[in-house]
């Protein structure tokens, strides 16, 4: 089952996506978000009714949202792809742990939305990834029963403004935490359709040109080991974003660097989900700082 | 106007303390939390029930809570008093931008709560600091305009379970996200009952013995200068904190490291907030993975 999150009309609303092109709006059965949903165990439920209801929208009539709007946790994780660490060329051994950081849910964008290039940099880059999406609260999770907490998978696309990442003495935080700068969706694919020990491929695409592109098969710290890792020192909870990385290749590992500009089109896809594309727009910054695409 | 989050009975409230030992819940104003009341612009309306409306809760016979739950974001700001850089010993230069990490809301207890070592470390740490909560929206604000933003101001013990710190490649976040690690309260002091110009002193106590003080008037990157730099990159929102760093003397900067055992009690005092005051104790960790005080 595909899970969204969409604005029509100026409402929020969420629902299951039938065929390619149509929306069973879900939220009339007295959840508020997918995400209370996912919290109330409801995912059952929602099936049926994706099934009984009828069709109340066409995907092309409303704007896609990230699926899950506030997570409380969005926990990203660096360098996990096999050949990652060495395209630091710092000479380090792999790492023994998951270099893991936060981001804000301002941070991300739906599907169809504007990438925002800030005026404080020209140095907005993609990062394709794959997302997990946490579906039952869990502490010290053991590895084998790991799957049984994930809701679903979506892209997710981890923009970075580079010349921000290194700001602090240590930490990423502030070039990973621009508003706009990353993308979730276009929806959560449910659990049920991934078997979890087949490989899933991601590709990041800007302008059509395949940039990055790699297997699960490749991941030093597999989904599994990531849930065991992460809930070894804090809750998780149905909501919860773990975004599992991203292969070599993104826009600053070239010479010279490849940079988003504005009018640029940013696909990541995986396998199983489907294809998660943003433009990308210089942020419009009016007199009281607010911002929108220009 | 001190403001705070409490259980009672089973019910999670909020109020405003009245003299030293009594609380006005304010909650049926119709706010569900004082987090709500915040976004909605509702100071005003508290502070005049917090005069009005009787006593209705003694404070020794409640359980406080973090005066915030929930909040977006928890944004807390390494190496920021003057020498706090010189204690690293690596020789390199005061920094140019602060350096800052999120911490997640389950990481935090309210006052008089048990801060919990967790199974896998024996290096549990306090850091003492003062806690900045926004009050109203914003994103590039300005210096000048910075205090405008602030609801208040809280005691923060920003624990930190050392040896998970350095985990990560980049990043502190598992050595500072760790269940019940640290603690925040007892209570938000409105942003009125401060003088924006005047230093605040922060203090921490181990079992009464004095282990860091310090003053606002050594911050490299002041309260107002914090809210304008992180408001760059996030939109800053009521609600979300900002933990401002803590003076030298953490336990682990002694030779032999003193960190916290089962037992101690940890005071963090802020000039003009109160005593933040958290025994320790050792986790219990169930068969399930979930956990509490020993």
């Amino acid at each position: 089952m595909k899970l969204l999150t969409f604005s029509h009309q100026g409402r929020t609303r969420f629902g299951a996506l039938r065929g390619d092109h149509d929306i069973v709006a879900l939220d009339e059965l007295g959840h508020a978000s997918l995400h209370t949903a996912l919290a109330a165990g409801a995912l059952d439920e929602l099936a049926h009714a994706a099934q009984a209801r009828p069709v109340t929208h066409r995907l092309a009539d409303v704007q896609l949202l990230p699926p899950i709007l506030a997570p409380e946790k969005i926990i990203c994780v660096g360098v996990n792809y096999g050949k990652r660490n060495e395209e630091y060329q710092d000479g380090s051994a792999p790492p023994a742990y998951p270099s893991v950081f936060p981001r804000f849910p301002g941070s991300f964008v739906g599907h169809g939305q504007a990438l925002l290039r800030p005026p404080e940099s020209e140095q907005l880059d993609y990062e394709g990834e794959i997302a997990i999406v946490i579906g039952k609260t869990g502490r010290r999770i053991a590895a084998e029963d790991a799957w049984q907490h994930v809701a679903g998978l979506t892209c997710l696309n981890e923009g970075t403004v580079r010349d921000w990442l290194r700001h602090g003495k240590f930490n990423v935080t502030q070039g990973k935490n621009f508003d706009a700068s990353g993308s979730m969706g276009p929806w959560l694919v449910t659990a049920d359709e991934f078997d979890p020990a087949a490989p899933l491929t991601v590709s990041t695409r800007v302008n059509g040109e395949l940039r990055q592109q790699d297997s699960t098969d490749n991941l030093m710290f597999p989904f599994a080991e990531l849930i065991r890792y992460i809930s070894i020192w804090t809750t998780l909870k149905p909501g919860d974003v773990i975004s599992t990385g991203t292969p070599i290749g993104a826009g600053v590992r070239f010479t010279p660097p490849r940079f988003l500009k504005p009018g640029d089109v940013v696909e990541v896809e995986v396998s199983g989900i489907g294809v998660l594309s943003n433009p990308v727009a210089d942020e419009a910054v009016t007199p009281a700082g607010a911002s929108h695409a220009e």
